[in-house]
């Protein structure tokens, strides 16, 4: 099967770049000691989990008992980077298979008492990290204090397993090159929450961090003793522009169909928002996307159905029916958009892939009731 | 099985709004003598199609084959208001079943031959609709000229049938109180059109148009014989905002819980980009939704699984665990990231639709191949 085989709009892997970016991504952390554990949330594809394990990760992140459930097919380790509420989504984490090593972080005493009950009541351990607030506000307990009172709390209630701490440096986007004061303030306030934990006899021995957007600058942070970046599998726009990969490290392109030209000055292509999603681009530039191969042909603007395609940069002038390949600004949630994905090598399509992790629904009882016809 | 059954982030249909919705809408249609033929885009769902054309609509609209293929099972009259390129696409379309009466919408003369050609070698008759750019600046035809040329194409080309012309007013967005300028352009614009069609002997049955936003004042635009407004079944905050609806018409909320409260000021709960969407509000308001019970408490940011609430405006103090209901800010893309869609009323859910009319895989392959299991 070739590019041409397939229906627009079709979501694209080049195998090639892909194999590239997760070999140095390994590299990295094991140049500089990190433990490699990849959020899966961004391909949401057991077999794409099996091959960063195959290269290196302790295991994977993920996001919601969905992706738990899926990888637990490829992966023997599972930190699930957010605090599992009500219980069914508890139930459904203690079925795991049992040989899985899974771990939480939270950031409240009503998630671990609920985590701690619940894995008693199964029978299991379930690890905990304290989530701390980085910085950007979000999640994650603020003080020092408050660390140390939830980790304790960790460490003393049955069913759970205090295992370190983790934090997510989402405010940090902008130029992975204008980082230096940002990176010296989580690093200082990192040193500050970990002594604490230290002197209260909790210190962690998991500090679990990091990010696409500062992935390779994660050494400059101390006591960071794993990363969990989800974009850098793919790459999108938005790691290009901040410097964080170069454009031919973007290995996740929508393919699309030009679809009309009545308009002067633009071409409209069968991707829109529901293919592509309609993130601004946070640094310069604009628009929704851009064209892998003519990288100043931005989608200025998109609806559910169409993207529109300035050609006020260029000499291109595409008829209908011609395809195109686009970058969009957020790899995670254009993934999460698609069905499946198809790996490319050149012309060439030589895999496809369910993106099985998406969705809300139990993936056990999907996949016993398709086997029961 | 009542709301607390539910795992969040869930969406939910109030299913007593929605009867109102479509009540109104099918009331406006028919006191103005116009056909209602809503698009499916927004619930993509053949059940809520169905109780459509239950109503009093025509037939219904979409976008895609999947959803053509979907809603075949439903609807015997469809719209495709979206131009089909290459073999596979048109290879669906003609292989719909053959009681359905189909149209398509189409602005080159390279898809109106390509669909002709498919046509022609199924043995079908597919209606064509010219689609004329009525202000919006995407897709249609600009001037009087070219809408005849691609008419008297379409008249003169065998496999295809000349039905008429269609457009959608996606500039006008605004206030429904401040479109008397936009809707009198429109109706200028319009009237040219038809008028050189009539001079050409190509008086245009169909005539096409509407949308949400000018759903109500449709009847000011002289000439038009069809409404397409998707929206409106659900409304969303949006909607609200220009005042197209009332707030308490907003019958699609997510259901979601609050996750944590560990920042203050603000309270996260587990939906974010990938059930909400991340589209911001056009008008004023800012953020990504609001609190269907405290409208005045808005999503003020998303990431991919987290909500941030803001509670500056408000009272109203959460803790962990409870659970919100958030209307967001454009409904059709967040239908769109969901599975299903609960139907309820009050504290009961007393329906659950799958929402399989989402994704581009060919609905009667996966169908087939779920029977032979």
């Amino acid at each position: 099967m070739t590019l041409s085989d397939l229906e627009t709009p079709a979501a694209l892997v080049d195998v090639e770049r892909m194999e590239g970016n997760l070999r140095r991504a390994a590299e990295y952390c094991r140049a500089h000691g990190l433990d490699w554990r990849p959020h899966a949330k961004t391909h949401k594809t057991p077999e794409l989990a099996a091959e960063q394990v195959r290269l290196g990760a302790v295991g994977v992140t993920v996001a919601t008992p969905r992706e738990a459930e899926v990888m637990a097919t490829a992966v023997d380790d599972i930190l699930l980077a957010y605090p599992p509420f009500g219980a069914s989504k508890l139930e459904r984490l203690m079925r795991l298979p049992p040989h899985v090593r899974l771990t939480v972080g939270l950031d409240s005493a009503e998630a671990l008492d609920a985590l701690a009950e619940a894995a008693r009541r199964a029978g299991r351990t379930a690890g905990v990290l304290v989530e701390l607030d980085a910085g950007m506000g979000r999640v994650g307990l603020g003080s020092p204090e408050h660390a140390v009172e939830l980790a304790r709390r960790a460490s003393e209630t049955p069913g759970v397993e205090y295992r370190g701490i983790m934090f997510y440096p989402g405010h940090i986007r902008g130029p992975v090159a204008e980082q230096d004061d940002t990176l010296a303030a989580l690093d200082a306030r990192l040193a500050e929450r970990i002594a604490a934990l230290a002197d209260a006899g909790l210190r962690p021995r998991v500090v679990s961090g990091g990010s696409t957007p500062t992935f390779w600058r994660s050494h400059e942070v101390a006591g960071i003793t794993e990363l969990r970046p989800g974009t850098n599998i793919f790459n999108d726009r938005t790691t290009a522009e901040i410097g964080a990969c170069a454009w031919d490290e973007c290995a996740y392109s929508v393919l699309a169909t030009v679809v009309s030209t009545a308009v002067a000055g633009q071409a409209v292509v069968d991707a829109g928002s529901k293919a592509l999603a309609k993130e601004e681009l946070r640094a310069t530039g604009g628009g929704y996307g851009a064209l892998l191969e003519h990288p100043e042909v931005v989608v200025k603007s998109v609806s559910e159905e169409h993207g529109l395609l300035d050609l006020g940069a260029t000499d291109w002038r595409p008829r209908v029916g011609d395809r195109v390949r686009i970058v969009p600004n957020h790899v995670c949630v254009s993934v999460n958009l698609q069905e499946r994905l198809w790996g490319v090598r050149g012309e060439l399509v030589e895999a496809e892939w369910e993106i099985v992790g998406r969705g809300r629904a139990p993936w056990v009882a999907r996949a016993q009731a398709a086997a029961a016809g």
